[in-house]
C-alpha cells in the first residue's frame, strides 16, 4: 500500500469555522488550524486532498487550506446528514485507494521530535502523527485507525476499540470490536485490552487509514451510515484486516471550550517559541491579574 | 457630555481577519474579538456603533459583531488610505456628538474586578477599560484618551503624550503634546511627565474619547490627516481641552505573533474559569511535551 490521498472532513461538526481560525504552529509560523491539519497529511505523503466542508464554505476553505497539497478538492455537503455521509461523499475522489481520514477540527501534537541541528538552534524535527500512522499502514498494508490509551472516565467522548496486541510490534493491536461512546459496562465487558493499564481503553486519536471497503461498509448501513463511522469500522473488523496503532502524540479538539487555546499553548510549547511562551506566561501570572 | 456613539476601525491593519478571530471571554462565553470590543463599547454606554471595515468584510464583520448594539453600521474604505482616513468616513454617522473610537486588533483586560454575589461562586463585576475612560470624559466634559505608563523601550510601538498631572485627580493628566512613535531623545525632550516612574512615558492605549472637531483637525492636515491620528491630536492638545486617563487595566495587541494566545490567556486567567486553566497549563507543563 502507498498512500497518496487524504479525505478531511469539516462540514458535519457544529462549529464549521474553527478549521479558519488563526494559530501560530510549533514552526513559529502563522496558520490556520485547516492549513495546519493539510500539512499535517501532506506530510504523511497524502498530497492530493479533499475536505468536505459546508455549501458556501468552499472559498473560506480554499484560502484556509495553504499551498502545500498538490491538488486540493472542496466537497460540498448539500444536508447535514451526518459524519459517515460526510465520508462517502469522498467516493470518487477516493477511488479505488487507500486514503487518510482527519477530521477538521482536531489538531495533532507529535511526541517524536528532536532538535533539528539543519534548522538552527531552536529548530526540531518531527515524526507526525499522521507520519506514524501512515507508515503503519503501509508496513501492514491494511486499515490502520490512531488510537490514545484513555481513562474510562473519557468514554462518553470517543468511539473505542477492543482488540489484542500483535506480537513483537509496539503499540499495535488487531482491532476485534468498535464501539462509539461506550458505557463503562460495555466497555468492561466488550473492550478489555490485555496489557493496557487498568481501567484504561484505547480511543480513536480522529486519525485513520481506511480502505475504500469501508464506504461500501456505509453505505450497506442505512440511515445508521450516514451518521456515524464507528458501525462500518466495526464491521470492517470482521470482513479485512485491521489494526490500531499507538500513535506517539496527542490531540487537541478544538471544538471544546477553550480548545484552541489549549491547542496553541500545547503547539507553542512544544515548538520553536517554547522559551518566550513561557516567559510571557510567567509574566501574565505574576501581574496576579485575576478574579480571586 | 453624554457619550451614545463608537467608531471602530478595522480596514486598515495588515490582518482584517482578528477581529473575526474565536475566544473566550472572562465570562466563559465563546464570542468573536469584535463581539467582545463591542460589547466593551456598548457596557460604556455606546449602544451605536460604526465599524470601518475593507469592502467585502461587511456581511462577516455584521455576524461577527453579536447581538449587543442597538445600532450597527458598517463603512466599507473602498482604498486602504491609511487609519486617518478611515476615522473621516464616520463623519456622517459621528454627526456632532462626542465619541468612543477602539481599535478592532487590541482587546481590553481590566484590572478593577469584584467577585460579584449575585452571578455565583466564580462570577467577576469589572468596570472595563472604555467605562473607565468615558467616566473621565464625561466627568471633565472634553476629549480624552486612554494612556498607559509605559517603558522606553516600547516607545517604537505607540504614540505617546506629554503633559502635566491634573491636581486632585488619580491619574488624569492635561495633553499639551502627541507623537506617534517617539525617538527616546524625542521622548525625553518633550514628553516627560512629572510624577511618572524614571524611564516611563505616557502610551496610547488604543482607546479614544474623542470630539467631532477631531475629523476637522484630520481634514485640515491634508494627506498627513489620511494617515496618522496622533497630527491631529496634536494640534488638538492647542485647541481644546485634551486630557489623558491612566486606565486601570491592560490591553493586548492581536496582531503580533501569539497576540491572540496571550490575549486568550489574559481573558481566561482574569476571568470565571481562571483555576480549570491553570489546570490545564499545569497539565500541559507537566507533560513536558518540549523542544527541549
Amino acid at each position: 500500500m502507498k498512500l497518496t490521498r487524504a479525505l478531511i472532513t469539516a462540514a458535519g461538526r457544529d462549529d464549521h469555522a474553527l478549521p479558519l481560525q488563526r494559530l501560530v504552529d510549533r514552526d513559529g509560523r502563522a496558520k490556520t488550524a485547516l492549513e495546519i491539519i493539510v500539512e499535517e497529511a501532506v506530510t504523511a505523503g497524502a498530497h492530493e486532498i479533499a475536505i468536505v466542508v459546508r455549501p458556501g464554505d468552499e472559498d473560506a476553505y480554499r484560502a484556509a487550506a495553504g499551498r502545500s497539497p498538490s491538488r486540493l478538492e472542496l466537497i460540498p455537503q448539500p444536508e447535514p446528514k451526518g459524519y459517515g455521509h460526510a465520508l462517502k461523499l469522498g467516493r470518487t475522489f477516493i477511488g479505488d485507494e487507500p486514503f487518510l481520514h482527519l477530521v477538521g477540527d482536531h489538531l495533532y501534537v507529535s511526541d517524536l521530535c528532536t532538535p533539528d541541528p539543519a534548522g538552527g538552534e531552536t529548530s526540531v524535527s518531527c515524526r507526525r502523527c499522521a507520519q506514524q500512522l501512515v507508515a503503519a499502514a503501509e508496513a501492514h498494508d491494511c486499515a490502520v485507525s490512531a488510537v490514545q490509551s484513555t481513562r474510562e472516565h473519557m468514554l462518553p467522548y470517543f468511539g473505542a476499540i477492543g482488540g489484542r496486541r500483535v506480537a513483537g510490534s509496539r503499540g499495535l493491536y488487531e482491532v476485534e470490536a468498535v464501539i462509539e461512546k461506550p458505557t463503562p459496562t460495555q466497555a468492561e465487558q466488550e473492550l478489555i485490552v490485555p496489557g493496557l493499564r487498568a481501567g484504561h481503553y484505547l480511543c480513536f486519536f480522529g486519525m485513520h487509514v481506511l480502505t475504500p471497503g469501508v464506504l461500501d461498509l456505509l453505505d450497506s448501513l442505512g440511515p445508521a451510515g450516514d451518521r456515524l463511522l464507528a458501525p462500518a469500522l466495526a464491521a470492517l473488523a470482521g470482513r479485512e484486516r485491521y489494526l490500531a496503532y499507538e500513535v506517539q502524540g496527542r490531540r487537541y479538539n478544538l471544538g471544546v471550550t477553550y480548545g484552541l487555546l489549549i491547542a496553541q499553548l500545547a503547539l507553542g510549547l512544544a515548538g520553536k517559541d517554547r522559551a518566550e511562551i513561557l516567559a510571557q506566561l510567567v509574566e501574565l501570572l505574576a501581574r496576579g491579574q485575576g478574579a480571586s
